[in-house]
């Protein structure tokens, strides 16, 4: 068992994580147990911020990622106009923040701006990433065709960025009802009974 | 925060849990986490067992889960063909029975039989649950439309039963690369900052 950070559930000074380029491909390290994230996107001079809860890979090669956008968030259209997106992975430092952005909506107010993250614009898309955030993961919108009938965008992960420290973040999980559960210990204890493909 | 169990990797004999009605609208509290499940499915005489890590919350009423079942898995056809499924939630205590569920095929074995598992029929699906899960989710196929182009089941819960304890399993989310998260801590301290209808 790989030792994890002592549990903190206190909101102190964010950090700005110092990220490197990561497979596309292996994404699913991070997104597959099942995290909160916070999506960025931008069209046409307007960035915003959402909490998103659910979402699943799809695929390895291409890195394909399903996600839920409810129709009235205002991300919704940013996302589906621009055609491109960034998935961040916050911390359980930012746990308050993350709930606060899915208190609020875009429309009315500069999530950047009044949560004191950092866009970092520069990206092969056009949206920010945020660099309070763990990992992000620029997306371009790989198939709307199941956005009518689920909300579901189908999104393909074209670049990857994750911090270089600590391996493993501790992410936050939802539960609804306001419960969350936090990751907690990482394990390779099993790895020698996979069958390597099965990996 | 609410205490969580202490750190118990050891395989142990295995719980029969004592379970309960449950709700089909909140089954997103066991899994938006985003836990790996055990899916268990039955057509003409032949039940199966597979091990799950794709899935996603996309709806509360009706309660829809969408589920990644791999073409070659035994599986696939079972469900495909029964419309019908029981999403099985596994604790870490099960951990090594998940991976070596995963390690192989129903076409060749009967994997309630060699992992010692008990099934439980009288459901409203035809499909087995499992005694020895947390929870058993039964479902119905409820769109099929997705399985062509991304190996994706809709599926319908019906039915669920959770045991009545504890209040939050010990669940184990896959990282790749034979890498677990094991859940770890569950806290409401962040409850009184949703909005109301944000929860």
């Amino acid at each position: 068992m790989l030792p994890g950070d002592a549990p903190d559930l206190s909101c102190r000074f964010m950090n700005v994580y110092v990220k490197r380029a990561f497979p596309v491909a292996n994404v699913r390290r991070f997104l597959e147990p099942g995290p909160i994230v916070l999506v960025s996107s931008h069209h046409r001079g307007q960035s915003n911020i959402m909490t998103m809860g659910w979402h699943m890979i799809l695929g390895f090669e291409p890195s394909l990622v399903g996600c839920y956008v409810w129709t009235e968030n205002y991300s919704f259209d940013l996302i589906r106009k621009s055609r491109e997106c960034v998935i961040n992975l916050p911390t359980v430092d930012m746990a308050r923040t993350v709930v606060d952005i899915g208190n609020c909506s875009g429309r009315e107010i500069d999530k950047f701006a009044k949560f004191k993250l950092t866009p970092s614009f520069g990206n092969v898309v056009g949206a920010p990433s945020i660099r309070e955030c763990y990992a992000s993961f620029e997306c371009r919108l790989a198939d709307s065709r199941l956005i009518r009938k689920y909300s579901m965008f189908v999104l393909e992960v074209i670049r990857a960025r994750v911090a270089t420290a600590p391996r493993y973040p501790r992410t936050i999980h939802y539960r609804g009802d306001g419960v969350f559960m936090i990751s907690g210990a990482n394990t390779v204890r099993f790895r020698s009974r996979f069958r390597p493909e099965m990996l």
